[in-house]
């Protein structure tokens, strides 16, 4: 199937077009972008002008922020395509709830990916869960915005969500692993004086789950999920790519397809066959709470 | 049917109990409130002790602020009773979801109450505006927060949702009429800086309509929408009291049910006679969607 990237910034070149490159389901046919190319592929500057010339190409991946993705989104949907969104997969729930509300009237499919889900031991660790009782968790996702968005004053601004950029990833892990519903009970969110986003946020869960999101650690980068259960604990590590149960590392069951964007967009070939859509609003829901529930406090200024 | 009333406040007196006095669907059998009474019916102290006592009572209407409500709200679920919830039906879009297929998995109801739809007006709005295209919009909801609330330190604090608990109201008037969705594309929200909530918001939401709200309007308070389409403009004033269409005031048609209150109360009896749920989360998510993506300014300390 022919595919269009549009946004050709860190992440599509790093992660999307190494994805389709090695799969069997997909053709890199065209990107679109101001400024990014991807060598050897149809290039256009103006994604209206793609979708109107290359009707043959069914699916958009959309690899920009949140703000502008949406408008974005919608182009493609109302010109009878398929569309993959990067997580999040919008700046406001309203947003996504017409994005799905629009793929379904149209007959076509939207995939809200969060690609951390597909980590390696994620699948593993759900697994291992699914018989058991939660007694508490504990979240930590700490690193360096200054290393992961250099200059990216975009993720600071309204609908940028700050922190929860990356926090929104260990939510999607939390809600795809847990065997039961888990909803935010309150949250302390810290804005920097110059900044419109959280740089930091600790949330209370149910399940006695508790998470620290922190932007400002340099050194090392910290990604880790711990849960305790009535059978025993797990912690997922480096952001899922690894797993230990009671202490003890394990593997993963053989998977020819790894990597989290290869498997993403597997799922999407599936989607698009199905003509179905998989907008899962979990993670995005809980951040929303969190903005609504929580506490605010002042911080230093941030400048990068 | 019987019915208990949870929470007995300033809402509940003023509004809950005169509409169940002049029902003839609904005879009010037990309060549960830690302080207040209704002279002549039951009284318990403990929800829990009242769900046990009086299985007879099968509907149970919460006017309990936001955050205390859901764990009441849930427990009389899971007690087989349906439930009627005062606006904002929960402190997050989390409790929300969890309330609804609780509901629906246990083959009961829950009735998110927006009591301002029921306005008079209201109705004859949404009628007008049915075949129409919006042009643009304008909400001034502009009240004291030290008249409607007074010493209710809550409605600052986390969950209570500051000025967003009247603003609500003119969301669910907004959602309720207009013949398409709307949604938020950016707010302003103004926090005193003693305060967790804000007392003053300005947003943007598509079809070109603004909102203005503000807790700090002494003297005449102001309730108006103005919605102005390609065949016209109406005025909404006084809470959707009043409807002007091109400047004209028009009358309400003959309903024998006069009030916010008694027209929701009709609506929870045709709720729980059909076994369903109406629990529209529309008004909410603008809400957490405003705080999401809003900018934070701080303002002036608060003091009741």
């Amino acid at each position: 199937m022919k595919i269009a990237l549009v946004g050709i910034g860190k992440i599509a070149l790093d992660q999307h077009v190494p994805a389709l490159a090695a799969s069997d389901d997909w053709e890199l046919a065209a990107t679109v972008s101001r400024s990014g190319r991807v060598e050897g592929v149809e290039h256009w500057q103006d994604l209206g002008a793609m979708l109107e010339a290359r009707p043959d190409i069914r699916v958009i991946s959309l690899c920009l922020p949140p703000v502008p993705r949406f408008e974005a989104a919608m182009q493609a949907l109302q010109a009878g395509r398929f569309v993959m969104l990067e997580k999040p997969p919008g700046a406001t729930l309203g947003e996504c709830h017409l994005l799905r509300e629009t793929a379904d009237r149209l007959r076509l499919g939207a995939f809200a990916t969060w690609h951390s889900r597909e980590a390696a031991m994620v699948a593993p660790a759900k697994a291992w869960l699914a018989d058991k009782t939660i007694r508490r968790g504990h979240i930590t996702w700490r690193e360096d915005v200054r290393k992961w968005h250099p200059g990216q004053d975009w993720v600071f601004e309204p609908g940028g969500m700050g922190v929860f950029d990356p926090g929104i990833n260990a939510l999607s892990i939390l809600t795809e692993i847990l065997p039961v519903p888990v909803r935010l009970t309150g949250a302390a969110l810290e804005f920097p004086e110059n900044r419109q986003a959280p740089i930091a946020a600790k949330l209370r869960l149910t399940n006695a789950i508790t998470a620290d999101f922190d932007w400002r650690q340099e050194g090392p980068q910290t990604w880790h999920i711990e849960i305790e259960t009535d059978q025993g604990g797990l912690a997922l590590h480096d952001g899922g790519a690894r797993l230990k149960i009671d202490g003890a590392a394990t593997s993963p069951a053989p998977d020819a397809l790894a990597g989290e964007y290869p498997r993403l967009y597997r799922r999407m070939a599936e989607l698009v066959r199905a003509g179905r859509s998989d907008m899962d609003l979990r993670p995005m829901t809980l951040v929303a709470d969190a903005f609504l529930l929580g506490t605010r406090q002042i911080t230093d200024a941030f400048h990068f």
